[in-house]
């Protein structure tokens, strides 16, 4: 196994990449926020979430208009029709949003209204749409694919960086096991260790990598606690309407629960951190 | 887990699915074999291997003009160039010809040229590309993803077919696990799965998972048995000098003798096949 | 990863071990068939079974005196009652028998009765009975263990040669993988592996890796020409009542259509063999 | 898959098993810490460490006695020689010590000696062992196999409950996995989800799980924000001439360090706890 990424190493270089996203500084001391529905659905929908995840403490707005579902007679999003009332919401609400895209063909359209490109864990290692993304101006957020080292996983990174694009945050999402409890297993090894390879942000997403709502809490505070630089969260304002990963999605309350349990655990961390070299 | 494809399962369709390229048939009586190079890198190259595998029997001529490294610093392909030669060696040799398309852009392009599209395991779950694909007049070859159950890669399978493409062939190409001897571990229990499952044809790829030359020719002959409808092989005239997955690529003499030691077998089974109901 | 086994490897022996039960050559050009119920249930229903299965051409019969169940709440074997019942049955059928041992305090006691000792596959590194069984007279057939590697598995039978007993047999009986339409992945690519590095004969047991009857056919043949030197068969006589593993038992008419089947195929690989250098 | 524990099940007890073992209680409001080295080696090594890992805040002792080892040709222990040498170490330093035992032929010998019986990865499935152990008055400390999933855990437990010993601790060490940079994956998400099904203890061990020193501390922290109720930490004097694991031992410094470290973070989780109903 031989280390063939560069831009993405420490060696390359040393001090932490620090990416701004209006307001928010991901990947320096502020653990950031990332919460909303797995997919757009409707204005009242979003225009909702988004209000409720602001008010309880999130930093960005995620939502999806192209969705990559395992099967093609499922729901596959709203297309530019999602896109639009994602900006439109960012707009009324004032908060910055993070959108997947998935074809090379769409990537100007999405760099158009996004602030954060997404790359799913299934397009980790598409590498034609990580070029593409690695020529826009705008942040891309890469998830960790599902059977991914996390060699392969740096090595992805290195090709958006490849292009010229600096601002690359990595999210782990679970990996592929054969436990049945949980969706994928949730490696949170892979923080500390990106962190240690790696000058780029880490995140993680507890609600796609368990697949289970029980979870994300434990999992968002093992995280912080692990050294992650924020953690994406799914909520849905009925979850049981949800066109997808219902399951795994909190309510707005739930989310808002959530937060006011991790800001404490956040100051603490971050004034542990600062007290000594790590 | 549910069962969500349609178009791809024998309730749908009861009888097999063959699929004619050139006189070749795949998914009928026939073991096809598709051999050559992992990638085009000159025409001297493309037209040695193809003459010489050729001659020892294969069915059809594969070789990459796009190749998904998983290092953006790896050669990446000649791109149209490789095409060129490739459709060149087809006029020469008189062989159909596959090769792999991994942008939704080059679709249109990479299907004036081959006769067989392939979408490789790191694009298996890219429904973009699955579905532009679905569009066109050509055969696709489309590999399980090494993290894809057998439900995800026939769900793919589905979103070819819900385009109107019917001549999708799968290929079963290793998962990942955490033996290490081997580069992924050979799945040979999907074939009769498959077989069950759907009517579409299933073949194997020895070569890239297990990354081993040493076990191709096991590997191949165990797929015979299990009712494979054709393997893949890769070639090198000169292994040493690949320019990518040297260390799993069999020489033109060692592929002859590996057919020479097939072709009984082939024989046998499909003797032994039409005496009974399987 | 340090290859540190010396008994069992090639360097260390250079031609194949072969094993004597009976009249029966395990290692050596016979493909032997080991076939019978996972417990033993009754007299009535072994004696059946043992006489069925010989008479499709069975070599050695297995059955289970002490089960490793996963629950403790299920059915745990007859104990001693059960080996007395397969010495009873050995004598009136004339077949030799294998039966698995799971504590190191019983080992003396299932060597008086059994031909051949099995280690199952979660005790393939318990390695205080793998020392046991060492010491015995008797050969031990070890199962890989569902999470070992291939490095693992041959260290294990490490210990057993380590303690002077040089009769091995190891058994490939799947891995744990994500996979799960079958309980566990079968790696036949072991096969040609463990051939390569080790001396000791090597068999499958489709039965217990796929879980699945409709598999066993497909993955046995799959065996056969991957180069396996024997098989490892579930057969009841009534597999809906089987206390346990029924969905995975042959009945006596299905054994015989597989043997049917199969013998061609046996006798045409090992001409083969005969033919040529492998 | 069903579930098919009940002594080891929240519906067969509501409350929170806690286990008393001298003033330490597990499974209560404490983070317990177990520390020590892999091996017990000398009188001096063992009396040294005991002494530092306690200074620093450790509750219980770790050596091995008899180790496990995948290759029988590496260092196997000092057999009774060290639960001689365990149970001296107590007495000086005044600590309990916990201790792995093998073989169901020792059970008594080590019952004789320590405070709580250990029952490693690789023996998670050997049941003979469980119910040996099950039938002792002494706790034991059950760890997950790297192969098992969360319901075969449970179940393994539900043997040693169910022969009346009903203070069993459980621990998460990792499963197995593609991912190579780590020894094993720890599966944190374990934590909660044990924790929820049942009501027995779970600790985890981020030194065998990981097998990085390097990745001890936030692995720690993480499982401290998980919920789990301690950690079981190797510790070396000397890690260069450790006789085993010595890459994933910490020194005596770095324990304090890990120490000094994790406390503020324990008190504050607890706080938290005791704010909220979780």
């Amino acid at each position: 196994m031989v280390q063939d990424f560069k831009l993405a190493s420490r060696d390359y270089k040393k001090e932490d990449t620090i990416i701004q996203v209006g307001d928010v500084e991901i990947g320096g001391n502020d653990f950031v926020m990332i919460a909303g529905p797995c997919a757009v659905e409707s204005e009242a929908q979003l225009m909702t979430t988004a209000y409720e995840v602001k008010n309880s403490g999130a930093n960005i707005l995620r939502g999806g208009a192209y969705k990559p579902r395992t099967s093609p007679h499922s729901f596959q999003g709203l297309g530019e029709e999602g896109l639009i009332l994602l900006a439109k919401t960012r707009e009324e609400i004032n908060i910055p949003i993070i959108t997947e895209v998935m074809d090379t063909r769409d990537v100007k359209l999405v760099e158009k209204y996004a602030d954060i490109l997404q790359i799913g864990t299934r397009n980790m290692q598409n590498f034609s749409l990580l070029k593409e993304v690695g020529c826009t101006q705008k942040p891309v957020l890469l998830k960790r694919g599902m059977m991914a080292t996390i060699y392969d996983f740096l090595l992805s990174a290195e090709y958006i960086l490849n292009e010229g694009n600096e601002n690359v945050i990595l999210c782990e999402r679970g990996i592929r096991t054969f436990e049945s409890l949980t969706r994928n297993t949730l490696d949170l090894s892979a923080i500390p260790i990106i962190k240690k390879l790696s000058h780029l942000p880490i995140i993680v997403d507890p609600s796609h990598s368990t697949g289970r709502r029980d979870l994300v809490k434990p999992m968002t505070k093992a995280a912080i606690a692990a050294g992650a630089h924020g953690a994406m969260i799914e909520v849905h304002i009925e979850r049981d309407k949800a066109l997808c990963d219902g399951n795994q999605s909190l309510t707005p309350q739930d989310f808002l629960n959530l937060m006011q349990e991790i800001q404490p655990l956040i100051k603490f961390i971050k004034t542990q951190q600062s007290l000594q070299i790590i």
